[in-house]
């Protein structure tokens, strides 16, 4: 059986969780090719689509994502990915988790998370 | 701040959690409608990209899902939605979770959960 690539233009969105703590890191897009070199190579692999090209997610940081397992939805058009991560966290601001705000019942976006590194540190501009 | 529905022609993909356990339950898209449904609501609404319409999760199975934590992501395109889930699972196959089969390394499609409800005594079919 194959990955239903045909809902979103070739991709399907992969939820990064926390293998151990099982916290939700990111969510990032693969394309058929990116789905294949994060099996083949054990490190998660998306399709950037704002630079419309294959982006192993730590290659700049060092904060690589090692698979340790890969689960599908019954419709085969989404993944969730469990991994081990290294590094302090994912997200390119600073935080363990992309998903460091909540949204309020007013609507508001309230940071709830502690910055774990500093961004600037790590990623170089431009 | 608002959510970026413009990467997806409308959308943005909700990651629908366990509260308790951390469990990823679904994976679901959001327009803006469905998103405002969403939190006026408290029950975790989709659009329905088959359908073309709002669907609040449950509406026919009674297996709703409340709304606990609506997290968003760095890019203000994703959301993660802490929930807690109403009935003994979400699938519609008739699973705790969608997510009930793992990929081998074979790239086999292997089902590592357990059903825990007769989805045909659930689902009306048509």
């Amino acid at each position: 059986m194959d990955l239903d690539f045909t809902k979103l233009d070739g991709l399907v969105p992969a939820v990064i969780q926390d293998a151990a703590s099982g916290e939700v890191l990111m969510l990032g897009f693969m394309n058929a090719e990116a789905y294949a070199a994060t099996r083949t190579s054990g490190q998660v692999t998306f399709f950037s689509r704002s630079r419309n090209k294959l982006w192993r997610k730590g290659e700049q940081s060092g904060h690589v994502l090692r698979v340790r397992e890969i689960l599908v939805d019954c419709d085969v058009d989404s993944l969730v990915i469990k991994v081990d991560a290294a590094g302090p966290g994912v997200c390119h601001e600073g935080y363990r988790s992309c998903f460091f705000r909540e949204i309020t019942p007013t609507g508001e976006f309230k940071v709830t998370a502690e910055r774990v590194f500093d961004p600037g540190s790590v990623y170089r501009k431009g």
